[in-house]
């Protein structure tokens, strides 16, 4: 067939790295992957009921497209208790995980030619719905001021581009790749430039109640009015498959984005919905013994990616540890994934899909037995090359 | 808020006026509704099992984007069997509800400024979708040709347009709202334009196993190398809820819109994607026992509309009437269903939304006794309407 009568915004977008890498090195049977953002946990008993019931009692129609009103009055409340969040139900609505969430958002706010900030590192998605949307994508290196985008910066990148029409910023809190969480400090100091500047922020807070010794701070609460709020149930309740998100933001707003959900996917599925009204009707707790097991991962991950020579910036939230390789391999980050997939049998994201080719990612929601064979590893390769390299 | 923050391509399209008008009639708990595409069937019993069973074992991690392989090769077998789809596995994406599947073959077949043809009446999604790709909508009434669309049409359309590159078209057969089955001579017919043209062909078939009397004959066999087949579960296995699509097409395309499909909602939810293998490996007689009620139905209720003089042009599949409301009336769509539904507490579907305001749309998915009550209500309105003019 002719690529000529494809979208040429769509042939400018490539598949995921991430996804073909995990899949490319799912091949090897030895191997112990800790790539994908996705919880070792199971989706937690009462929540797998609820949906085995919406299965069993037929709730198999149509479900109103912004989602079931118990759902969204359950989300209501429950994201005000955990975050101070201050949606009604009618100022949220239900989509096909956060993905869909942030891509709806992004069709919603911007048109062709409107510029967006990605503070980078990022999580791929944004620069390819930015792409897929002829948006111009602006993005903002964030490693010299530890992976925190600050005012400075911000203005400093509408000066960069005085002809482009920055309308838009995407911020992820806490951060996937780095593991960074904002604190309420450096949201405050973030907002002012924002709405100065009329920039609409999609805020994707997917790991909000993933953090560590600190509560997450949303940005809606000081910009509410150019805010629109990313969550779901994909991490906090470690139900990644059952694709359930949520958007959170000013009514004339969810009006609009709900039409735009509607025609992309008419509903989420109306037996995940009924699963979620019981994670957020009663299951506030889930993720507690999830938090201490990651906690206790994290504080290894990153003492152990210490040790063997990388540099970490501290991860309060998310769970991911993001490493900075050490100079004297002269690796870049798909050299090391490589080398260690193909060698060692481990599995780490290389940091370029992201946007930084001098890092990797690790996931630490796993095993403590694959995190202790990935640590192993990381520090047999590093003492494997100082060797050769001394040979 | 400010409504100038809003891409203006969303702002054109409209909230569905199907789906808003289901929603506010509901309110009346006297209400009984032939409103939406949703057959009154459950899902059969081994599907609902499965899906239970994925919930039991921890199905709930991210499904490979694309879709399980074990479900990409039940549907090449299953769709071969049944329609004599030529596709194999890798030539087939799982999607969340044929919604997603249109919405992302639109994306990534289009780009902004091609010219779309919609045959109507049509599904009011399609020319939403087109809207909101920016592309420009050709839309060809039908209507005099018994609602089918003839190569001359398509001439025509061409020729109305000489400024516009006419890319594609979107065919529905079945077709809702009209129920017309194309036959074979008649896609056969239509196949040398498009291919002259090098338009590309977006083929709706998700009431492909709904037909009656005649075999569901695909575009696909005749243009393979510019069609792209849409189908999925929702009206075969009654599973509208479930969410879960299907695109066919050649690799090149497949490949692409792969792409577009994970930066939209990453993949359909796990668990649905498992009821699905069940549903392909071992469902295929699953849809006799809803065709022969459907048959029977739809007999019952194109008689009984032909007998309250409206105008039936022989629906051949899916699960609807199209029927032309009595001149003697003087009632456009929306008159003739609000009346019904304030007066007489049925709800029928407004022809309006298909882009033909002298119609309604009965959905026969419903039970008998729904049927008998609202074919009296629409003899009684014609009955009462002429004993007002009369008096």
């Amino acid at each position: 067939m002719e690529l000529d009568s494809i979208n040429p915004y769509v042939l400018k977008v490539m598949p995921s790295a991430m996804r073909k890498f995990d899949h490319d090195i799912s091949s090897d049977p030895k191997i112990i992957k800790l790539t994908l953002g996705e919880p070792n946990f199971n989706v937690p008993d009462h929540i797998k009921q609820a949906a085995i019931d919406a299965i069993n009692h037929n709730e198999s129609h149509y479900p109103y497209y912004w989602g079931y009103q118990p759902l969204r009055e359950a989300a209501s409340t429950y994201y005000q208790a955990k975050f101070g969040y201050h949606y009604s139900a009618d100022q949220i609505l239900v989509t096909v995980g956060a993905t869909e969430a942030v891509a709806s958002a992004v069709k919603t706010l911007f048109k062709p030619g409107d510029a967006v900030i990605i503070p980078t590192p990022a999580y791929p998605l944004y620069n390819a719905l930015t792409t897929l949307n002829e948006l111009n994508t602006i993005l903002v290196d964030t490693s010299d001021d530890d992976f925190i985008l600050t005012p400075t910066k911000v203005e400093q990148a509408i000066a960069d581009h005085p002809d482009w029409d920055v309308k838009g910023l995407i911020l992820n809190d806490p951060n996937n790749p780095t593991g960074v969480a904002y604190t309420e400090e450096q949201i405050n100091a973030l907002a002012p430039v924002l709405k100065k500047n009329g920039i609409w922020v999609i805020s994707d807070e997917i790991y909000g109640e993933l953090t560590y010794g600190q509560k997450h701070y949303s940005i809606s609460k000081v910009l509410p009015d150019q805010t629109v709020v990313i969550n779901g149930l994909s991490k906090s309740h470690a139900m990644t498959g059952y694709r359930l998100g949520l958007v959170f933001g000013p009514s004339g707003f969810i009006d609009e984005i709900a039409k735009v959900h509607q025609y992309t996917v008419t509903a989420a599925a109306s037996i995940v919905q009924y699963a979620a009204i019981e994670a957020l009707t009663h299951g506030q707790d889930d993720s507690k013994p999830m938090l201490k097991e990651y906690q206790k991962r994290r504080d290894f991950v990153a003492k152990e990616m210490a040790e063997a020579g990388f540099g970490v910036v501290h991860p309060g939230g998310a769970f991911y540890v993001f490493a900075k390789i050490p100079a004297d391999l002269q690796m870049n980050s798909w050299d090391f994934v490589n080398t260690l997939a193909k060698e060692y049998h481990i599995g780490l994201m290389p940091g370029d899909p992201f946007g930084d080719n001098e890092y990797v990612r690790i996931s630490y929601a796993a095993s403590d037995e694959a995190l202790a064979a990935a640590m192993k590893a990381v520090k047999q390769l590093v003492a494997d090359d100082s060797a050769q390299t001394t040979e």
